[in-house]
């Protein structure tokens, strides 16, 4: 509601907040704090309450924020009353682990697409492997917004600009590799690598890493 | 070499700079501005400037980085002169995915297990996919320092459990869920839906939140 730009990284940790709330609703649990949610997702609880500020006065001081209450004002920031139609190119193992993953909200994989001929015509979670040049009819048909990429490094920019001539507005890169976008398309990048050696690091700094500004 | 606590958000950027400078340095680019690396990487110059004065002072002004000392220099931040070896958890087609990707780094898968008999012998990428029961032996054997969990969310905690049991103190964690770990062990979840999900948030608030605080 606020013109205020949000940051990415608040953006970032509110469908991790939404997870996992949603695991505490199905299990009847009706209020949280800050502190709880803190501790179990690992986030400072001062860092959890200036996020969820940005959006709204939620949460009420010695009893925490009402879970079901919290759950839809997130899902309405987010915008996932509405569905959001994806399409993924690429059908190796990477494509296949995104296209059978159980996504609860309303943001979902409605058609797959292949280079490869030897593709083309396979059925993955129901969808049927379409080939490249069908790709921008099928976005216009079924109003997709988002694209997933899991294509090989040197195919990746290829992809991207066809999703941008579609009129794709939203991507999410695996292949690694850095793309170019216009200005008006976001582009996230899923780096598998990034999080594997950003974990090197902390292996053998986390003793003298625990410093005592840990309240920064 | 500073006492100072580098932010996770700095240490998750390093890879991404390693790449990218590992992508100019094949192609024999010699120097590189934090204008470039910016343009490239859609991060803000003095961002990456910053980012790097953490480690010392590597730049000279105008004339930007020298491509492979700073290559050399994130890899010895990172660690990675010396090899780190990864256990990995879970033989679907996530799991599969990481073990056919060719990490160029000296971070290497070296052993598979799962927990359904049907899948033990099987080779994935020259490894023979072990049983569960042979985790803790492997890890010691093979001096197995970061794990990585690719199971479905309702079996991710007893494998994590295992990791760090059997000494493991980094684990990658891809199932949609959130798992607790002692202290001293650094788990890092690697979450597609919330990547996904906020890229929902950006599909129609993009143009209103083009602010002119974007220097922020």
């Amino acid at each position: 509601m606020k013109p205020e730009k949000i940051s990415e990284a608040v953006v970032r940790r509110l469908p991790v907040y939404l997870r996992y709330l949603s695991e505490l609703n199905s299990t009847d649990i009706q209020t949280v704090s800050s502190q709880e949610l803190g501790r179990k997702l690992d986030l400072n609880p001062a860092q959890i309450r200036k996020d969820l500020a940005y959006f709204g006065d939620f949460g009420r001081k010695g009893v925490g924020y009402n879970v079901s209450y919290l759950i839809e004002k997130i899902r309405q920031i987010l915008q996932l009353d509405q569905p959001r139609n994806v399409a993924l190119v690429g059908t190796g193992n990477l494509g296949r682990a995104l296209c059978n993953y159980n996504m609860k909200e309303n943001v979902k994989i409605v058609a797959v697409f292949d280079s490869d001929p030897s593709k083309i015509g396979m059925t993955m979670n129901r969808l049927t492997v379409q080939p490249m040049s069908e790709l921008q009819e099928t976005v216009k048909e079924k109003d997709i917004s988002i694209g997933i990429i899991t294509v090989p490094a040197g195919e990746a920019q290829k992809v991207s600009d066809l999703f941008v001539s579609a009129g794709i507005r939203g991507i999410l890169n695996f292949a690694p590799t850095v793309l170019r976008t216009p200005d008006g398309v976001r582009i996230h990048h899923t780096d598998f690598t990034a999080d594997l050696l950003s974990l090197a690091y902390y292996m053998d700094n986390e003793d003298e890493n625990v410093s005592d500004n840990d309240q920064g």
